[in-house]
């Protein structure tokens, strides 16, 4: 059994979904793993994970907007609010996604279908540099 | 260290909640591995997973309603309708779910709670073939 | 490779985010494992799994009072209602976070962001005993 693990920096600049899949699968082949599991920690909270459609961009417009919508950045509606209008809502948008996601490795390949992508949803106004851990377990 | 994967697909027939507990556990059962990690991903992003009571009906009922009020099947309310009204819809309430469920294997049995059942939730109107992929990694 | 498996009970009282990071941390350091998968499974589905900013505790507070008000406890609301107005939200919140959580251990550590707790939600009113099961693959 082998392990590896690293850290994939990806920068934002401002509210939206950017896509790190190719930056991922480069990596995953670079490996001396064929088949095994990896698992992805974003090491934020104000920026989450999605797997999601990689093929029309409104997709991704709809996505944004829906969570815009459902956690408005409107001070009024929260307690915490020292970091800026954009920080409360930034943490329960990351409440209603994902913090990690784990994935099969299977001939050097990420499992995944055929219209899916690996996006950071980067959930605050201001440019981010933000780390994703990778760690894969297998041989 | 042992590695095994498998597909299983779920015949779907409209929007809810498909219980495929049974599915996943016979197949755990079959392979030759005692204890590891199961990693189940979902290969669409208009249908997707969750881990939910499998005592009564009426909770998945409710669940299924929750996720169309949220995410109502309105095109005035989306950019991309070019699918469907149930599309973009499915897309959210896919990002309000799981693509994915890592579960723990101990002597050849899943380790979950006694009402805890595993739903493949379909957000789409028509029949869909969806395919789980299955790998676990072990001894 | 080894695994090891462990349960941690939480016992909660009344709604709100409970913070397990030092029971995990701390079982994680006793394993003669120094890099592997931890998954953490809740074994309930009416409290749920978060990684949440372990700084402001009103960020804590404005998620738990943001979860209530998308999924009310409103029996008028729901069909499943025969085990307390808390219940059917409690599977809703259930399903809009996480029963599991995947992270990666490097060198005795867990790989977790600086800003970055486990918390238990627990979604009922009246006092629990929630179990966690922890299970560690690596070497």
């Amino acid at each position: 059994m082998k392990q590896v693990f690293n850290e994939i920096k990806i920068k934002t600049n401002g509210q939206g979904l950017y896509d790190f899949t190719k930056e991922t699968i480069s990596w995953v082949k670079e490996q001396k793993i064929s088949n095994g599991i990896l698992n992805i920690n974003i090491l934020h909270t104000s920026a989450s994970l999605l797997i999601q459609e990689n093929a029309d961009p409104d997709v991704l417009h709809d996505i944004k907007f829906f969570f815009d919508k459902i956690a408005p950045m409107n001070n009024k509606l929260y307690t915490h609010t020292t970091e800026g209008k954009d920080d409360m809502p930034a943490h329960i948008k990351s409440s209603l996604t994902n913090n990690q996601l784990t994935l099969s490795i299977k001939n050097k390949d990420l499992i995944l279908g055929t219209w899916q992508g690996l996006y950071l949803f980067e959930h605050r106004l201001e440019k981010h540099t933000r780390v994703l851990s990778h760690h894969i377990i297998g041989d």
